[in-house]
């Protein structure tokens, strides 16, 4: 196999849903590797004392929830978590109807599955967004109240544009509605606070520095689930999880968790400053809430300009940036969060920053900006319009 | 979170299907962690070296397994290749019938699966084996040839006692009848040369010493498979895999086959240096085929004895053993295999020897089973019986 050699000097600001490896995740990871190679569910030894990395890993990220250890589950992934938390909670309730209210900028891993899961008969029912990409509670609430609705899934933020969602006021209406609400914490959870107002919650360990392959699944004890695949003993994760996994996802979430007030008000301060920076380009739109927002993420788009060929650009400048508008090997299609939010879908720049992104970084990268835009307007015969 | 330290001196004799990690593995994660943290499906420089890291896996696994590079793909484990598998193909073959062919001594992750494939309509056919665990080539081909099958599933060998299975021939026979055959060879591949004769293969990193929390599946070009989850990029492994995970999976694999011809002679010698020790100890049968099998598999049974307590016994002298016949965390059945072959399915005892297990390992463990069985048999008073 060929190994390709890392690139000196690279800036990463691609941190959302994959980030680098937090340190104490891959001492955790070595660490649980020497003690926790073997199989869980075995009777020996070894295998007990894997069961107890597991289990202690369970108890910190219940810790950090507010919730039972027992409550919380870890699935082979994020989206995983997402499917499988509406597939099951969705199929609990089908007495009650096949319905699944989402807002239009969930994650499409969320979407799919409503889809999935209200067929055949229900119908995924999607909330619209203002120009924020914010829900109004209101509608949602309304939606919430229909006759034959299953469940319904908010984010907590969205991960594209930052944008809180008004998760408190949305948990407070399904509770009296008596319907599950799913809150997708796959942006939040490390970076800025998650309270109590959930039925169902999801998280991403990739997004705080913790290994891929893992997600996070909890579920109230009140919360009624029924497995829709095979029969087996683990529905959330069929043939388990890497112990040594989910071990550093944990730890590496207490260490964020330790650490966030100091990392919000630093990253907060960074978005600002990239924020009153890029709206001095021309041409450009900033995108979501400049207040209630994560601490970590901003984006923006630029008119006359292709959304690829500037991530292209950029990275030929040494920066690795997101992009909700570049055609990746997965989508051929232009963001639906930014369509639902009524912006530009094209020429659009995401940043995550990570906890070790530094303001010179942030500089560098703000400097290289305007020009990279230029080329690109330039190649598409833009410039001068 | 409390961590266990590891005891010293211990011999671990229970490597199937969760062996330690062999120490290339160990290197090739750790060298991907640092070269493939990012997210493969993004379009800059790190997303592109996390992408050549999985092309250059799955390159390895079909070079070995004589498949094309396209025709690999990496799961969240070998329960979700097994699960996702049978799904996908039985949905493909939908107007051609929904019975599910199978072995009795499948994997439970194969029965499930094939329960869940087959429902609502069609059966889930579950062809006899013999007393060595065998099933007939001949039986298996007429269950095949009825109308209304969709798939069949049989393993390359039996995991819990070793025998191979007539898989050339199933294979042929399925061929002629146009069903497509699954092979389990969870418990071969990297111990013992698997063929062509596939159609779709499920295999186990974590038995030859690569990660757990993957899982390999390799379909055939010619083989039609439709997803039956929510729509994705991704239906194999929805949210994506480790890189690191899956790129020390693929060297692990390299590394054992390479290895194979050796570690097989030696291991050989001493499963038939313990089978030969172990069934002159008083009322034991040792179970499987004792030549065409796994060369580092053996299992035998004790009449009067409990499982449980063999296993525990064992593991208070140092020994880690499996058991087809203790309870787990996850089951508290008697395994379904040994009560198909109609042989004991108490007091049993599972052999897997690592490549590393050496013979002073094995002389240790054979002097102290006969006083452990004693032991054990005291307890339930069944001593002088």
């Amino acid at each position: 196999m060929t190994h390709p050699t890392p690139a000196a000097g690279r800036i990463h600001l691609d941190n959302g849903s994959r980030a680098p490896w937090h340190p104490l995740a891959r001492q955790a990871f070595l660490q649980a590797l020497d003690d926790g190679w073997a199989d869980p569910r075995r009777l020996h030894t070894e295998g007990r004392r894997a069961a107890a990395l597991v289990d202690g890993a369970r108890e910190a990220v219940a810790q950090v929830l507010g919730a039972r250890t027992e409550e919380v589950r870890f699935t082979p992934s994020h989206t995983a978590a997402l499917h499988t938390a509406v597939a099951h909670v969705a199929r609990a309730r089908r007495r009650h109807g096949s319905d699944v209210v989402v807002s239009a900028v969930e994650r499409a891993a969320v979407l799919h599955a409503a889809e999935h899961a209200a067929a055949p008969g229900g119908r995924r029912v999607s909330v619209d967004v203002d120009s924020l990409g914010r829900v109004d509670a209101e509608a949602f609430a309304g939606a919430l109240r229909h006759e034959g609705v299953a469940m319904a899934a908010l984010q907590h933020a969205n991960g594209e544009v930052g944008t809180l969602q008004p998760v408190d006021a949305v948990h407070e209406a399904a509770l009296a509605a008596g319907v599950p609400l799913l809150v997708d914490a796959g942006a939040s959870l490390g970076h800025t606070a998650v309270g109590p107002a959930w039925d169902v919650l999801a998280a991403d360990p990739a997004d705080w520095g913790g290994p891929a392959g893992v997600g996070i699944s909890a579920v109230r004890h009140r919360t009624r689930t029924v497995a829709t695949g095979p029969e087996g003993p683990e529905p959330w994760a069929p043939g388990g999880v890497s112990v040594p996994a989910v071990f550093a996802a944990a730890v590496a979430l207490q260490a964020v968790v330790e650490d966030r007030v100091d990392a919000d008000r630093r990253r907060r301060e960074l978005v600002e400053h990239i924020r009153d920076r890029v709206s001095q380009i021309r041409d450009v739109e900033v995108v979501g809430d400049p207040v209630e927002r994560l601490p970590h993420v901003v984006t923006f788009s630029f008119l006359y300009v292709d959304g690829e060929a500037l991530v292209t650009e950029l990275d030929r400048a040494g920066f690795a940036v997101g992009s909700g508008s570049a055609c990746t090997a997965s989508t051929l299609e232009p963001s639906h969060v930014l369509a639902a939010m009524g912006v530009l879908t094209h020429g659009n720049v995401r940043i995550a920053l990570d906890r070790s992104t530094a303001r010179e970084d942030v500089d560098r990268f703000l400097q290289v900006l305007p020009g990279a835009v230029d080329r690109v307007r330039d190649m598409l015969g833009v410039q001068g319009l």
